[in-house]
């Protein structure tokens, strides 16, 4: 991963370092290239980039993170504080101008200055988790702002992992880790290929797994809370699957007393979470 | 604005209708044609598209509603409901394929089958609100998903407005009509050149002005609840200009106990309007 032997915190130019890419001021949404695989990395996992201050910040103190270049301009490498000897990341550091950035990512990208080109960390597996107070399922949520908004609501509410489905539900993006607001790098993110099996697995483990369905009998200040609860979240418009719901110790519903009697699903997820935070 | 005269519910193609444009199949983000301009609507208005089933639905519903012409696939039309005679909406239809969609609006737009051309609905002003039970004030709130969001949330949880500022907040687009679901075309919007008269006029009305700002001396849930409520959001990053939050009766925090000590600004919201919402 191109450690660097000399004390100088970053390279200061793209031509010094031969693993850094230069920006391709031709395409906006160049193809990631593919860097050698890892563990239980997925085996179609290709490099991307993570963009904004806080995603960027989190992947790079995340020893787990694989990261191969950090493109940067020079007040956000102020801004990350890296401009002190011995403080710089441990990757090949590009200093470009912003327009360059946009060039790279795209203007709509909210890139901040910085840009990190990684490796999608790889899930865990059930059998990885160790504390159970609360857990988040996503059963089938496939928007990638939504995943990253929860996942930070998430790490905000001390939540001790989320788990998602191998199928029907994105792969770790730019635009995750961007919603997500460094929470990506935080919050464990486990994988199932079996949701149905894997609530059952956490159910014998005396998890309380409550659902969020806008059908349900109890309203959801009614919920019971148990000392280990996971909250579970179908897709928006389709809700919950119908196993799924099944297999929950309870499903609640949001009452509302508006004319829209549904919420995006980030924000139904957010006062859930609130409302099993309270005492 | 093209009212038919014939029984046909909608045209079956753009060629028998005049005012319908062709898709552009060369631009994938045509630029949006002016209409004429009305009322109170902003001098700069032009028009543009909404997408998905729940914000056209919305705004073939909403009288207040400019239209120009209604785009969608045949299946679209029926999930609608407008294949009865009679049933059909008050502006012209141009049935088309999916791909002539995306290459209208780009395949990153979830347009469901279904897109209209619309004006920006005009915004109200502070002295046409009459009820005050639950308004919601976004202090510069920029990000069209974010305002989109709250604004359905708002919608959900029966608030009477949304009062935006004029300056640094986002222009009614097709994404904010999505992110809202239908809540941009049921939702009143107010929008108000200066935010600190605004809130001392609502103040002078008995509305009780909450503000949020992570560094609140308050808890959340110790809020002062009153009969008339404005909930008062800063911008994610900056948060509450000092003007605004000095001016606000209460401002409270909402505690988190993970690492990541911030919400999206929409999702910091949703918790808001339940913990009010709350007896």
């Amino acid at each position: 991963m191109g450690k660097k032997p000399d004390s100088r915190p970053y390279k200061k130019t793209g031509q010094e370092n031969s693993n850094a890419q230069k920006p391709d001021t031709k395409t906006k949404n160049r193809p990631a290239r593919p860097m050698a695989r890892a563990g239980r990395q997925a085996k179609s996992a290709t490099d991307h980039y993570i963009y904004g201050m806080h995603a960027v910040r989190a992947a790079l103190k995340n020893p787990r993170r694989r990261k191969s270049a950090l493109f940067a301009t020079s007040n956000a490498i102020e801004r990350l504080g890296m401009t002190s000897p011995g403080a710089g990341p441990d990757v090949p550091v590009n200093i470009l101008q912003p327009r360059e950035l946009d060039q790279m990512i795209g203007t709509k990208a909210v890139h901040q200055g910085v840009m990190l080109r990684v490796m999608p960390l790889p899930r865990l597996e059930l059998k990885d988790l160790e504390d159970f107070r609360l857990l988040v399922i996503l059963d089938q949520i496939s928007d990638p702002h939504n995943v990253g908004a929860i996942l930070r609501t998430a790490c905000a509410f001390g939540a001790s992992a989320v788990i998602t489905t191998t199928r029907h539900a994105p792969q770790e993006t730019g635009v995750m880790a961007k919603a997500a607001s460094g929470a990506l790098d935080m919050m464990p993110m486990v994988e199932v290929g079996n949701l149905g099996e894997a609530i059952k697995t956490l159910k014998k483990q005396a998890v309380w797994c409550m659902g969020l369905d806008s059908d349900a009998d109890t309203p959801l200040n009614k919920a019971d809370k148990q000392h280990n609860m996971a909250l579970v979240l179908g897709a928006e418009g389709k809700g919950l699957r119908q196993k799924t719901r099944q297999l929950c110790d309870q499903v609640c519903r949001l009452d509302m007393p508006g004319q829209i009697k549904s919420l995006n699903v980030s924000n139904a997820a957010a006062i859930a979470m609130f409302a099993l935070s309270m005492p």
